[in-house]
């Protein structure tokens, strides 16, 4: 037996006296543990974190730091947006869906002014701009950015507004979001022990009352007096748990600091807890948003199959869980040379030709495919119409030759996401423990399990079947608050 | 709190004196729960099945009783086809995939031929003729039909012969099977107790030693001195762990005698058992495969996405899981013509036109969308051949006029798989508890749960993300067989 992988929990009566207590014990110090032991301590709980690795930070740390707010932030009033509660629901639970948690995604909604003002408080400054370009990650440090909001069917769902809320920090912006809530979670009085992996869970008849761990291996035993709250992230990086819930990510590149094992999920699973949504996951393909616009997308057979102004994570679970490989991403000279150059992350085509069926012939796709597909765009883009799929008309222009072929294998050079695997393609997992709207761990029976509380991807959240960046950020912090206050008013303090 | 969905185990010591005991203990009465129940008895064990319905049978009795199954069996040789273990493997390592249990598959294989002589022990008949039409269900007494085996991709990776075995009555055969089922277990001397839904398992420190179970009302405690096994059917009836594992089938029809509840998976779950592949499920739209095979199907852009001669659940699965809906059958009144009558099933035209245009506009479809499609089909077919889906050449030939759309959401009439469901689709799931080959039940960590064994559609069998006719009747009796003498074997007589 691998004993990294066991996860069998501990009685209580057969530990005796513990290593180390504690109110509240935190397990991960990511988005969600670091929000979770604010709360906490805040609420006058003492708090201690464990954390595997030498640090805290994991996933979110090496995140784009997104966090997708809304519902008429200072951020998106000063950028001239009228934005509502309910106008961010009716958008979520489209594209969180179909089968989102709509109970937690109207707290969510209800909550998100109040959510960022909180990230404010704790030091995070978002300059109040828009970034006008199509990009996974701008290279600016403009604090607002459009995520799909005005893409078709959302902007029928809801009125287009952008929501994609930025730390003030060129690229990636995880580490930014991550420091200041490491310090708030340290100043309110958090105490931490690094290099130290939570491996079970303790029980004391059906309670969660600690957690026993390795470090530097040797077990170390910590008592709970309050309450546990796993905040451990996915399992994208535990090859056995993604072949047997979400096999889909098998073989592609990890969006992770490589330390996503689902150990929560699985000391969770280990005392008899629900899960939920284990096979929905994130997926990016190495597809540019600047360049899928002007262009096309298409598959195998040289079908087009959704309109390429999307958020473009919906464009590439579009492609890689549902449309025959290798997907092509298909442009004309003066579309490629229209895209800005911050936003061409040096992406150079696979195949040019003055021709379609010499393109056809490139990518080894049906003859006539290409041509065909092409054909039909151009006829009604020459009326600004997409008839498909819905393209915005500012998008649409007859594709002209010479055209290029676009091979998203080859990922992104240097770095990006999808960058690191064989594949082009990356993601992580959504899916995780079920939990009540305060982060409350249920059974298969779907009672509480007392004394056990769940965030960010160790928890099953807001979504359903679909994602936008920043709502795991988003509602690993926010249903992070929500848990650390509950298990900071637990009531086995004796 | 619901009790009918209480799953939390006992443990020994509070319950005292038991009511029941047995060595080993079955909970279901299905195909699995019957072949397990048969090889317990026949090792010598002291067998007692515990069955929520008033009698035998489940959703196996329901099914249309086709069992996968080849190598080379007596039906296959008598109807002329030569098969081996190996190539039924290459097969289904495909059908079954991506991610099929490759172990499990291996035994299945090897053992199929032992299976089917099992079967035929046990007093089920297979007539040694094929059914040549193309249909879900043969109305005849046809003992072997095809399952896809003869279309594109599996006629390149495998041999093609047919290994879909049929009991010797038209139509659905499931009652027979289990007819035949019940009867072998019954004259090997196991006992049946109707009426009683096992709830929880009851524990002595790790191990497994009983079931508790309630009968019109009140709790019942059986004790296994050997072994509990698991085959309480899959998750399709509750709505709550659809949700969780596989919202897909939400709203959907249910292909299961009603009690398909999910109840042993989720006593498993309760007690730590890992689970595998929760989120796959066997999809049937109400398609058909006479009148898709000479025509096409589309979806709601009217483009092709299959060639249409493959196993119509595959048909399906690619249509509903991965299409935009209303899908379309589109064919010309030669193609409807030319179905035979026995495999027409009554199946009307929503839309009849004498032009492709005139279609479009009765289906909403984009202009032009279906001229496109039937021209480049018809431009292919002309040659015999199919670049894009490769449909074998004997189905392909030009669609003239007049034209006639089929809408799958009416159903079949009358019956009929998808009959029953506002969508004309229906389906059933395939995860559960995950196993080793010898049906035991293994933890989150890995290890095995002492005296717990599943089989059938409570576990995780060898099915991947795909399926076929026949393998879930197939594994859950292999499966259940292993699973039955691994349980009689246990070592807790004392």
């Amino acid at each position: 037996m691998d004993t990294a992988r066991s996860f069998t929990p501990v009685h209580a009566g057969d530990i005796g006296a513990f290593d180390h207590e504690a109110d509240v014990l935190v397990a991960g110090f990511g988005c969600a543990g670091a929000a979770a032991a604010y709360e906490a301590a805040t609420a006058g709980a003492e708090v201690l974190v464990l954390e595997r690795a030498g640090g805290p930070g994991g996933s979110s740390a090496m995140s784009g730091g997104e966090l997708y707010l809304g519902g008429g932030t200072a951020v998106q009033r000063a950028c001239g947006y009228d934005d509502s509660a309910d106008n961010m629901f009716a958008f979520l639970r489209v594209a969180l869906g179909p089968h989102a948690d709509e109970e937690k995604l109207r707290l969510y909604c209800d909550g998100s002014v109040e959510h960022f003002e909180w990230f404010r408080e704790r030091g995070l400054t978002f300059n109040p701009s828009l970034y006008e370009g199509q990009s996974w990650m701008p290279p600016t440090q403009d604090g607002l950015m459009w995520l799909g909001e005005n893409a078709y069917p959302y902007d029928v769902v809801a009125d287009a507004v952008p929501r994609g809320h930025r730390p003030a920090t060129e690229s990636y912006g995880g580490w930014m979001l991550m420091e200041k809530l490491v310090a708030a979670a340290t100043e309110a009085g958090t105490r931490q022990h690094a290099d130290t992996r939570a491996t079970g869970l303790v029980l004391d008849g059906g309670a969660v009352v600690g957690l026993v761990a390795r470090k530097y291996g040797e077990r170390v035993t910590y008592r709970a007096r309050r309450a546990v709250v796993l905040t451990t992230g996915g399992f994208v990086d535990d090859e056995g748990m993604l072949a047997d819930h979400a096999p889909m990510l098998l073989g592609h590149g990890k969006v992770s600091a490589g330390l996503d094992d689902g150990s929560g999920i699985a000391m969770g699973m280990a005392i008899g807890a629900a899960t939920r949504g284990m096979s929905v996951t994130q997926i990016a393909a190495s597809i540019l948003p600047a360049m899928i616009c002007r262009g096309m997308l298409v598959n195998s057979r040289g079908q087009r199959f959704i309109n390429e102004d999307v958020y473009p994570g919906l464009a590439s679970v579009a492609a890689v869980r549902h449309q025959p490989a290798p997907h092509w991403v298909i442009i004309d000279e003066e579309g490629y040379e229209d895209i800005p150059q911050r936003d061409l992350w040096n992406v150079r085509p696979a195949f040019v030709d003055e021709t379609l069926s010499g393109l056809e012939k490139d990518l080894g796709l049906p003859p006539g495919a290409l041509e065909s597909t092409v054909a039909t765009y151009n006829e009604h883009a020459e009326r600004g119409e997409d008839p498909y799929f819905h393209k915005n008309a500012r998008w649409l222009r007859p594709l002209r030759p010479p055209f290029a072929a676009i091979d998203p294998r080859r990922g992104f050079e240097p770095g990006g996401e999808g960058g690191g695997s064989s594949t082009g393609v990356s993601g992580f997992t959504l899916g995780g423990l079920r939990t009540t709207t305060d982060g409350a761990v249920l059974d298969v029976s779907g009672n509480v399990i007392d004394g056990l509380y769940a965030a960010g991807r160790a928890s099953s959240g807001m979504h359903g079947e679909g994602y936008i960046s920043g709502t795991s950020l988003g509602d690993g912090t926010f249903f992070g608050r929500r848990a650390g206050r509950a298990a900071a008013a637990g009531r086995r303090d004796g």
